[in-house]
């Protein structure tokens, strides 16, 4: 299971932190890290504090944007140290562990995405995000270090993996394409495919869009969309907007 | 609960990693740090690495032997990376957690010993604890970095300490009318909006329905709606029937 998790860090500003995160990913029996534009990468800094996790670092895959480090996954978490404007499936590190891990057990991919040392995620990162995850802090001081953050999440996840060999007398299991989740990048699609229409239909205002897709991506968010009701809502998109262009403006 | 806890660092050699150990601690409410002969301290590299935790490393006790650190506890546990000899009680972070827990409630106070960044603790130090803690790492690569573990442990101190505070108070929580679930009725209410507005863009043909509303009862019935998600899904409606009645037909 620990395969189908990828560790995505965004613009990391210090390697040291890149490493440490290597480190806390191979104690937990995790390998793929993702960086999105690190600043400083590969580092010598980062190798040190690897100590003997430095093959991860090596395999580590560098891209450009949140886009190309999400592609094939089925379910996106964030990390959010902050309380947001508008409300969004929030778990603490066990429950979203546990979610990850049921992705996980029906073939799906998982990332989980961790923010900029002071900065966090942008909202616009969050929004992307399927579930925020907030490791319970003091609120008084909740700042952890990114190799600390990434630690305890992945040691969340090793003990659901742990849990899931113990409990596994394999089912046999031929997954229905139809009932697939949808990956990111189709749900992605899907929000663009809407927000053009609600543009054409004049519900949406590009000049004043106010929270009105991020409140749809919150919802479509959490329904876990599978293939074929994808299919029908992207078939209801392209007919409504068939429509609109005849319409008599 | 938290005050009541100790972190016990013996014999670190890096300063880095007592900074990294206070600022864990501080995330997770901790305050209380013991230093067993440290290698370098106090130290910059340690205050850079405690970023905004200096006030833990400025009240942290430096003591001569394991035996001060341990004054007035009634549980010590001790983290070990290595299978050992003499079997002894061994227990997984969470377990020990809700071990803690339960000493503190009763009145005790508890101590949690870190060792040397690469032995460890002695085998004398390990019989001086009470209970062993193992953090279930990968067998391949078990080297949890210091400050790393003292996060995890930390972390599943404050879990236990959240949740026994959950258990004494009763939450005063008044409810965001916004963010309710609709009822079914109002569900029942959208779901005919939603089929005469696909009828109306003639993706859906009543004579030949097949199971189209059904697949999308289940989707929208999967997602728990709440009332302004579905006075956003309404108004999409609105202007799409709208729209379809101005279409050239």
């Amino acid at each position: 299971m620990l395969h189908k998790f990828r560790i995505v860090l965004v613009n990391t500003s210090h390697p040291g932190n890149i490493g440490g995160a290597a480190r806390a990913m191979k104690t937990m029996g995790l390998s793929r890290l993702v960086l999105v534009q690190p600043e400083i990468f590969p580092s010598e800094i980062a190798d040190a504090r690897a100590s003997g996790a430095t093959d991860l670092l090596q395999s580590a895959q560098v891209v450009n944007s949140l886009d190309e480090a999400l592609v094939g996954c089925q379910l996106v978490l964030g990390t959010s140290a902050r309380e947001r404007h508008i409300p969004w499936p929030l778990l603490e590190p066990r429950a979203a562990a546990e979610r990850c891990g049921a992705c996980t057990q029906q073939g799906g991919e998982v990332a989980l995405v961790f923010g900029r040392e002071h900065a966090g995620l942008t909202n616009e990162e969050l929004q992307r995000c399927h579930i925020h995850i907030h490791i319970p802090s003091d609120p008084n001081f909740a700042s952890l270090n990114l190799a600390a953050a990434v630690q305890v999440l992945a040691y969340e996840l090793r003990l659901v993996a742990l849990s899931a060999e113990k409990d596994s007398v394999a089912p046999v299991h031929t997954p229905d394409p139809d009932t697939q989740p949808v990956t990111a990048d189709e749900l992605e699609q899907f929000y663009q495919h809407l927000e053009q229409t609600l543009i054409d239909i004049r519900f949406l205002d590009p000049e004043r869009p106010r929270h009105l897709m991020a409140r749809l991506r919150r919802l479509y968010g959490r329904a876990d969309i599978e293939r074929l009701e994808m299919n029908i809502l992207r078939g209801i998109l392209t007919e409504t907007r068939k429509i609109a262009r005849q319409s008599i403006t």
